[in-house]
């Protein structure tokens, strides 16, 4: 680490530091990211700087199925282009993106913001579970895909929703094994996830 | 792709491409630092915003060695508690770091800025080669120790060096074979690189 000439560490060590915070990013891959971006031309940075800056400000939490969004509600609850009678439930908002580029489902999602854990302290108390009883409440809803990631924890949420929604008149479904046990959404190529929506099982 | 209600990418899908331009990270790992500085306190995009913004304002060439510093010249060029009899020149500025971690070399540093690679249109003329030489004619510099890649673009530098500065009584090293050949400076371990400089050869 070099030092500044007050003895803390210079600018571009401080990036360096918060580079490595990102998932994924040691510290030699934050450094050489530090590097390219010094190395190359400023206006990069400058708006790099100025999306993040705004980032926080310019997207929220959609209020009805609590993805990232510009607009409340998101673009996709606001389609009426979309099945509506269909919702999606997923673990976080980041999975929304990755089934959209599939281009395999078209109905509404709900985010739950986690999956249950009691080892980590993740209860129900902790997912938009209400949220998501409030939407079969007020809209016609016919069938409840759970993409959940295959794992203990996906499991474990699966048989808690089938549970307390077992007096809804919606179908529940869950995706289609041809996802690898213990493995995770994001990391599900294309097809296989394609398959795994024609092919979900119900519960 | 999201899009934003005027039908051009929304603030996160210009994130996700922006850092999807940095060295070493695709497009899903852009995604991930995006959605976990989304679902992360605020506080770190602000911090690392205004980092990236202040950066090229803040760091700048040392114009004795050519390295980023905040001051100038750089602390290392301006210890007198450093070896300024010994210059250690390297291909890029970020070499620097990886040497000094070593904490094997206590001298001082020039960043040639490059290698010669004539296919790739980089001549001597591209490299700070001249400033080098009028480093070498100002002050007292007993050896140039040549920590360049084991690579072919390194073998030509060296060679060019140690002919056009062959009349400066100046004794001219190269770092020792332990390096991989073929490899690179950036992910060699530290003891490789601590051995590397003490077996390091005269040419």
């Amino acid at each position: 680490m070099s030092l500044d000439g007050n003895g803390g560490p210079n600018a571009l060590d401080r990036l360096v530091t918060l580079f490595s915070r990102l998932p994924g990013v040691g510290k030699k891959s934050a450094g050489r990211m530090t590097y390219h971006i010094l190395d190359g031309d400023p206006s990069y940075a400058r708006t790099l700087a100025e999306e993040l800056a705004g980032l926080h400000r310019t997207i929220r939490r959609c209020s009805n199925c609590g993805s990232f969004t510009e607009t409340d509600p998101c673009p996709i609850c606001s389609d009426p282009g979309r099945d509506h009678s269909v919702i999606c439930v997923v673990e976080r908002a980041q999975d929304i993106r990755i089934i959209e580029e599939a281009r395999e489902f078209h109905g509404l999602f709900h985010v739950l913001g986690g999956l249950i854990a009691p080892l980590e302290g993740m209860g129900p108390d902790n997912l938009s579970i209400n949220q998501l009883v409030s939407r079969l409440r007020r809209d016609r809803v016919t069938e409840l895909i759970l993409a959940l990631n295959p794992t203990v924890e996906g499991d474990t949420t699966a048989l808690y929703l089938q549970k307390i929604l077992r007096d809804f008149p919606v179908e529940i479904t869950r995706l289609a094994s041809g996802l690898p046990v213990g493995g995770d959404l994001e990391y599900t190529d294309r097809l296989t996830l394609s398959r795994s929506f024609r092919g979900r099982v119900k519960l």
